[in-house]
């Protein structure tokens, strides 16, 4: 059996066998495939698809190319949230500590923004001190006094992974519904969450810009996180426009913490969807006791005296919980205002891409980030607006024309709204034993 | 523009502008396209395909990546034939000489064996001495004394197709019918030859199985050659047993001198072909003319005294055009029997394959040849055979039984027979101005 032979059959739009894709997972994972072999696999599996068994098989080897993440031997249920990339979607900030507080626990692995899209690391390091990078031993210790913790996952996880997604990213393959499936579940498959569920991202801030196709790449990976035996469902949610008001770490950050002192905005209505969610199926209770519980937490400051307990367990300073100016916003802002009538239509991309060009995003791994610059909007999408109504402030260090042309080009005045549901659809069973 | 965009574009199976294939060509040139990124390209291409305005555009771009072999300036037309690639096709050795002595000048440049096929550059250096290498001056002073020279391609010609041809042969990329049209015909583009041939083999020893795919393929390869103004014409040839009766450097090395000194088979059969073909457009005579002036050369010995120039100009030991011994057979001989009775198929591919195991050929490329291996056909195909007939003899230094039962297992008997033109199909103009 050769890397070839395996790039060949499935050029020629054959299945390949159970061996086969474990072959090429060890040899990626080993560096004995090139990157160039890598490349070609991914372009092959693009246009000439994979069956949902492949597929398993795909993610399964790949969770298991590398160390699997070791399971704190805290009590409970284990819950876990993936989102697949959008703008200021800090759900995670509200969801950690809202259904640690319910006594579900969250032992999270997260990413880093890269492109127009945020991570939740990025956003954690707002808090002064806070420790992104812990070792097993700590991020066990934590979870067990805590009942959550976030952190990066090692360097020594899903190695195949790592390679194929580097490669994916520079040769136009990322955009294969089975090697996002595959790439985003042996994440999972590699860690030990009990419930998990997924937030598939569709429409213009999103890698899938059809509903359609998010919800058939949530039911693919649905499949594959039962089949690996987890308590796996999937919302398909939209991100036409931001998901939060405030774009940006710092102001993501204070948004997250006035969402957790009762700030209702789609922020807070999807944070809540979610706990709703996971915590049923966790807890083994109804959605509606779930939804009840969670918004007492939130009622009652649980949620969030949880996450001053989480930054200051990882090294942060809470101070921004009672004071937002602890995280400061950049010193200039430009107000964008709108340049005609109507009802106002807004892109998620264009204000994530504006804030990249800000510096508050990464174009490249290993960039580094502008905390303070924030983009706030004042309008959401739909808001009957006139000429010259404020739509948003754009705080910033450095002015940036291409930042401003982008924008002012993300807002846009029609004489028609079509209102899409925050989420589309939802995928996964009712919570069993309730 | 971006490598990214150009790859994602051909992944949709959009066509390319000129403006995005000049740019990916120049970045492949450069290093600046990652190996990874060429793998992507060359997938996407051969899934999605090209036009032929693209893939005209594509060779031209690939022709111009580096330095263009100079024209010597010796008087004259140029004549150039180019096989796609076969198990005992010493046609060249042939053709040469012949072509030479009829005062069309022959500036070749050629390549070595690899996989199952063999190489010009190796056969000829079974006359000792013999030098591949040359400068562009000695090569340009030889085809002005000698008439002829066959040397090596330099480093610097063609780096865009160097590059992307290594990465085609590992990543399963190589059977892209636009991909091996601009592959070949930049390297023709890049030199000055004025009337060119291609024999496109088809058939069990060939890239191609089918003949209709090798016509397909020859039929873009003439367009691209006539677009770049020149007399272009194109041969689809049978591969399924090997071209002449030897297989290995030297062995077929003493078959083109037989050819010369006036031995009939298939080798002489296409030899000649070709050499018809070439002259009556290069001289500008009839067909039948060419052919005539052809086989008196080889009758009266000029061919066969044009070869001796051609080794002794390129410091070789010519002794072998009087002593066939000069180039001696491996020590070891295993013959091939008949298990049954029947009409003979014989797989070229089979017996490529076995003289690579014996050493004979090349499984990467730098590895080492013997150039004493030979396998020596005593049947050829359609042949009325009984069991125990002698078929064929292996000539080996070390004994290789894959090798034997790649050898044994090219001979099958069957009741019927149902024999293959050599000649396919011929696609071109007839001679100008005859």
């Amino acid at each position: 059996m050769t890397v070839y032979d395996i790039i060949d059959a499935k050029k020629r739009g054959n299945a390949l066998s159970e061996a086969q894709i474990r072959f090429f997972v060890r040899e990626v994972a080993s560096d004995r495939a090139s990157d160039a072999q890598i490349a070609a696999f991914c372009m092959a599996t693009l246009l000439r698809g994979m069956t949902d068994e492949e597929c398993f098989i795909l993610t399964d080897a790949m969770a298991k190319s590398g160390e699997l993440c070791r399971r704190p031997s805290a009590e409970g249920v284990f819950a876990d949230k993936h989102s697949t990339g959008g703008v200021s979607d800090s759900t995670t900030l509200v969801l950690v500590p809202v259904l640690a507080s319910l006594g579900v626990k969250c032992a999270k692995y997260s990413g880093r923004g890269l492109g127009h899209t945020g991570g939740t690391l990025d956003k954690l390091e707002s808090f002064a001190g806070f420790n992104v990078s812990l070792s097993a031993q700590q991020f066990e210790r934590q979870v067990r006094l805590v009942g959550a913790a976030i952190a990066g996952q090692t360097e020594h996880t899903v190695p195949a992974d790592k390679r194929m997604y580097a490669v994916r990213d520079v040769t136009a393959t990322v955009d294969s519904i089975p090697l996002i499936a595959s790439s985003v579940m042996s994440k999972k498959l590699a860690s030990f969450a009990d419930v998990i569920l997924l937030d598939v991202k569709y429409g213009d801030g999103a890698f899938m810009r059809e509903a359609e196709d998010a919800a058939a790449l949530a039911r693919l990976m649905v499949s594959i996180g039962r089949a690996a035996g987890r308590d796996t469902c999937a919302a398909v949610t939209c991100m036409d426009q931001p998901l939060g008001d405030n774009i940006g770490c710092n102001a993501e950050v204070r948004e997250a913490i006035e969402v957790l002192k009762g700030k209702q905005n789609d922020l807070a209505t999807l944070s809540l969807y979610h706990c709703k969610k996971l915590a049923a199926r966790a807890l083994k209770i109804s959605e509606t006791e779930a939804e009840r519980r969670a918004q007492e937490s939130i009622r009652s400051g649980a949620a969030l005296a949880k996450l001053g307990e989480i930054v200051r367990a990882q090294g942060g300073d809470d101070a921004a919980l009672q004071d937002e100016n602890v995280l400061p916003l950049a010193k200039n802002c430009r107000t964008v205002r709108a340049k005609g009538a109507g009802f106002l239509h807004i892109s998620a991309l264009a204000l994530g891409r504006a804030c990249v060009e800000l510096g508050g995003g990464r174009k490249r791994e290993g960039d580094r980030i502008d905390h303070t610059v924030a983009i706030i909007l004042k309008k959401r999408a739909g808001d009957a607006v006139k000429t010259g109504d404020t739509l948003a402030e754009i705080y910033y260090n450095g002015a940036s024309e291409d930042a401003f042309a982008l924008a002012d080009g993300a807002f846009r005045c029609s004489g028609e709204y079509a209102p899409k549901p925050l989420v589309y659809q939802f995928i996964g069973e009712e919570p069993k034993n309730v």
